[in-house]
């Protein structure tokens, strides 16, 4: 008998369609691994070829050259040089300038590593660099979000195959984004308490869906995982802005962002995934009531014509079988 | 320079990024047309495989046999079986048993056709079924929305060939139909009238995005298409719920999908692509406020991480210009 769950953060139904659950070895990656050269003359993104990108916004050198580079997308969505950032309305017609900012985080020299084989040193810098870009473009007060994602493989989207993190701040809160925040106001007025902490603090009790944990994060498969392996990783200290990440924090997310990301390269098979942070929007105040974290998708299964229409998600497997998985995949 | 549009009735925001804008012709599917035979013998769908599948919910024949059938999905996602529907709440987790319906419609007794290719007198029966069990299901008081839509193709989620819709029928009304509906609402607060019907008047005036028109129906990019090809096809009539649609107006359905389909098929060389039929939820009263609609979704882009974190699509092709290049594209 399949199941709907709920996901109580997010107002969020989900079928978890046992009837045709699949076990979780039948996720592994089925094509044959690519071999990938450490170098590409070709790739904007490899040593050597700098001149190809935008002057970068951000850096962190060592003795070698860069570690990591941060430079405005040369296909950029949105982009800084509009000066207007109103918003026009004729009829039902509203539109605005392409106002905001798009920036590439390059991960590493290398051309053919993944946050799986980097050593944890670069994935410090990665955080450091999205917390650096975070800060400096929240004092923009025209920018009401910022979004930091990366697309990993051809089914998450991307196009280019170079280790690389993405950035978009935006003139406007997306009503998804603005319904999610309702949402955990609603339980906080109704609880006094911030729903995610609540959650934690139940996963944790539970153990049953917790994937790892360290000191500040723990990361477990939501209880209405809307995917397979879908994965929320979690700050224990409440606060509704990522960019307020202290330096430990930091070290400590890179530990649990790698070994997590090792656990599904190894027990998937290097699957095609998403990460995206959801941090608060910039202009909500002090927000008791949202806390931000990280979310992983691993893209094992596609979207049709349902989860379109009614934006609920059939997810054929079942959350605490994908838990039990990955903590039983051997990373060291 | 890109741009920022909203959909006044959905109150959705999507990026028009003008500056990484594709030409119409580069969405046309480059993959060689695989040879499908006409009858597949082991296909459940396939005439002669009737017992295959579970026993029949409708069908309409012809002297020849069966035109189309619909059928309980054998790997139900929900399952009318299951006879409590209530939720349960312990902590943060709230479930409900799986039920609800889910019926597949097949199309035609041929494996290799698609709407495109099929006779005007089956995409009328298909929807005819469609409002058939569409009325039929709605008789159950534990069920509060209708979600018809077709999945066409591996990129749009299907794994059977064989040409096929299908029907969900849920106990519950995911979040994200809430707020469509609080939005249209919000409309009819504000300007006493249905914002769809608005819309209507002003798409037709303007011309710019209009495909296909006829006595009934409507077909448009909309102005804040969330993907390349986005399409929507609205009824003239206000009215929340598709169950409503009268004979003629079927007709004048079958004729309008057939010929927008095939405008996709022959313009796009038979994309992948996703429809859903979004219909008012069941306990939502009079509705003056709600129009349903039929949303097609060619599936010539990938959402990736910033469509996943924002809940906002990035578009790469320009509404007008996908309108004007499927008006061009000759279907006679």
């Amino acid at each position: 008998m399949s199941e709907l769950r709920q996901n109580l953060a997010t107002k969020e139904w989900v079928i978890i369609a046992s009837e045709r659950a699949k076990r979780p070895k039948e996720f592994v990656k089925k094509e044959e691994k690519k071999i990938i050269p450490e170098f590409v003359a070709k790739c904007p993104f490899c040593p050597g070829n700098e001149a190809m990108t935008p002057p970068l916004t951000f850096s962190i050198k060592d003795e070698n050259g860069w570690r990591v580079r941060v430079i405005p997308n040369k296909f950029s969505a949105l982009s800084p040089d509009v000066k207007n950032n109103k918003s026009y309305l004729s009829g039902l017609l509203r539109h605005m300038p392409g106002f905001g900012y798009h920036e590439v985080i390059i991960e590493t020299p290398k051309h053919n590593l993944t946050t799986a084989l980097l050593d944890l040193s670069y994935v410090k810098d990665i955080i450091i660099s999205y917390r650096e870009r975070y800060l400096e473009l929240s004092k923009d007060e025209r920018i009401h979000l910022i979004i930091i994602f990366k697309n990993h493989g051809m089914a998450a989207g991307t196009s280019i195959e170079h280790p690389h993190s993405q950035l978009v701040a935006t003139p406007i809160v997306p009503a998804h984004i603005r319904s999610r925040i309702e949402e955990a106001m609603r339980y906080y007025d109704d609880h006094q308490r911030c729903v995610f902490c609540q959650m934690i603090e139940d996963e944790i009790k539970n153990k049953e869906r917790i994937v790892l944990e360290n000191e500040s994060f723990v990361v477990f498969v939501p209880y209405a995982a809307f995917s397979p392996f879908h994965l929320w990783l979690l700050p224990k200290r409440h606060h509704p802005q990522f960019s307020n990440i202290k330096d430990k924090e930091i070290e400590d997310m890179a530990c649990i962002l790698k070994d997590v990301l090792t656990k599904l390269y190894i027990g998937l098979s290097d699957p095609d995934f998403n990460y995206i942070i959801r941090s608060s929007p910039l202009d909500f105040g002090r927000g008791d009531y949202f806390h931000w974290y990280l979310s992983i998708v691993p893209r094992v299964s596609k979207a049709a014509g349902f989860e379109l229409g009614s934006g609920m998600f059939i997810n054929t497997s079942l959350p605490e079988e994908s838990a039990k998985f990955l903590r039983e995949v051997k990373i060291t």
